[in-house]
């Protein structure tokens, strides 16, 4: 059985995750005025950008929320297999796609199909996310000695309820009114930057421990 | 005789094979419709992406397969010289290119023009990885010295045959059907990704052995 | 507690600072005459980007000087903790938005509401690497044990009135004289470039000591 | 006096470098034709992106020589100053600027003020490595203690003398006919490549030393 660079498929990663959030502000585009426009029509131009930005920000958090699960599971795994690799590629495509559902969003915010296709793919994405949590598990040798298999195991399935659950549920909500999406939306990076992480700490990673300047 | 920092060429590789794979996207152009556009409107303006959706998944798992034969090919050589450095470069710059015969695929689907393009730049990537191949092969000192030297060049004649011939294949049936290009283009990941995996470790690689997290 | 792995903490930064002062240059579009356009009239069609290479230069340098005082910082950082991780997020999500006040500068160089936004954003950024000092300094275990505490807190007070000042400065001097507030932003690279250094070093950097190469 | 960690400086270039590479084929635009348009017609619209091609892989290859040299420069400095990283930033600016005048190149090749831009801004960039090494050179204790400091003085002076000269040469020769530039822009990655290697390492590069894989 052969094995990837553990840091070469981080580095990868990492460089598809810093493009991917950056890449998402070319979709703000500056408004097109005559060059001689009044400081009120600049600023009225402006706001008009306003769903945009929200669509923005909560798609930068959530990369940055896929990046963090990311870091967790690699450092729970000592090797990369054929099968980790491929998982991780995917959940890559399903990450790299992001500014597409994010434009959309932002271009059609009221339209019920711009949640379907944001909070789909996101559920699809969180999906991958499980079935690389899966494939570490099962494979031999994958997860590092000191993690906690059954530790490991009830957060997959826990993470396998959550994820897709919750975005479906943002997705069908635009059918009703595009802020309950929304909301739904939003909610995801606020309770996973100010709630989840001292559960995560404690219930998911007993195999994480302190970590020095690489 | 001086070599270049192998870290830092896989370094400036993996952050261009990271950034192509994330361009890709960019050709994926949210439609341009009223505000007020029903959700048939967007679903059905949203199928018209269909092709460029598949183009861009093909070009996207391609990339990855790209990345794993660069660091399987890597992972085998010990020093990179000014020959292994250059042909290297030859090889980003094809990959670098992708997105426009991506592009243009999902524009042109129907038009032979496009296979010939995609499938043309394809085989002369392919070429390249095989002159990089040769060029580790017959340098002094360039291959680990754990490498079986006879499995490496049964593997280079190989790479020789298959890729190029696949994605000429591949670009000269979409002269006859479009649909016979694509499918040929869709297989390489599918057999890469579903069949390649346990043949390659076996037959191809037997300098590798397992790498514990760099 | 669980820590972040440092390395990959930077080098996701590492790649957002990079792409974020690349991409700037996408605004500078090259400007669409007929083909057969004389000398003179090309040469006046790039004399009018003038504004807009302006404003590209001070954004690349400002973009380097983040990248300057974040290495500053994560080198006195031992520990990435959660709090450390997601105000490290939001510094990127500021300067990741950039490109799109630094496209408003060079599209609208004479109207206030320009020099608000790059302003107004800039000081938003600057605050929040003042409230990443204050996390490193009031949390317990995340400073490197060598770094002095005092001119630590002293250097982040400084910077609490420093950054955002200046910045608020040249957003509202906008209102009188765009002349005043490109003066003003200019500065900021001008004088961290050639008088910062010898004073940064010796008053807020105690900790720092030579690093050779890693 | 502080210095910079190398390895970072090290990422932010090559994320700069293999940014630009990869954002210089967004100026080939695949045409706009019906989707109905025969193959003659594809095939005569991609011939017009003839120029852009051509400008495009000279970029790149003029990317990947600087990349070369600034491997080789690096790999001779053992500390980063505050004067080293400037330089280097302002290298890093000239660079992420090609994109533009080769956009320029693409769509004005036969107008002389494409070549002036590009020549000079390339002149400017070569310049800017000039200084750069000038400032390892007369700091104190920047150059690694094994380099030849003869040696590295008398390759800084040709260096002043040869990268300005030569995209000079090629700016000004654009005013007597666009093809004797592009000549003379062409050479410089042919040179490179095909016959600068063996004598940059014999007399240039005295404290280079073979490097393992790091």
């Amino acid at each position: 059985m052969t094995y990837f660079s553990k840091s070469r498929v981080e580095a990868f990663s990492d460089g598809v995750f810093a493009i991917i959030v950056t890449l998402l502000v070319l979709e703000l585009k500056v408004p097109h005025l005559t060059h001689d426009a009044s400081m009120a029509d600049l600023y009225k131009a402006l706001l008009l950008l306003l769903p945009k930005l929200v669509s923005w920000v909560i798609s930068f958090l959530m990369v940055c929320i896929i990046w963090v699960n990311h870091h967790r599971i690699l450092d729970q795994i000592a090797h990369i297999t054929h099968g980790v690799f491929w998982l991780n590629a995917f959940l890559l495509l399903w990450c790299s796609f992001i500014p597409f559902p994010t434009a959309l969003l932002g271009d059609y915010l009221t339209n019920p199909v711009s949640s379907l296709v944001f909070g789909g793919v996101m559920a699809l994405m969180s999906l991958t996310f499980s079935g690389l949590r899966w494939q570490a598990y099962r494979s031999h040798g994958v997860l590092k000695p000191d993690v906690n298999r059954a530790h490991f195991r009830k957060a997959t399935v826990r993470s396998l309820l959550f994820g897709p659950l919750l975005y479906s549920t943002g997705a069908l909500l635009g059918l009703v009114d595009y802020r309950l999406a929304m909301a739904v939306f939003a909610l995801v990076p606020i309770y996973f930057i100010f709630f989840n992480s001292a559960q995560q700490s404690v219930a998911h990673q007993p195999g994480l421990h302190a970590k020095t300047n690489a």
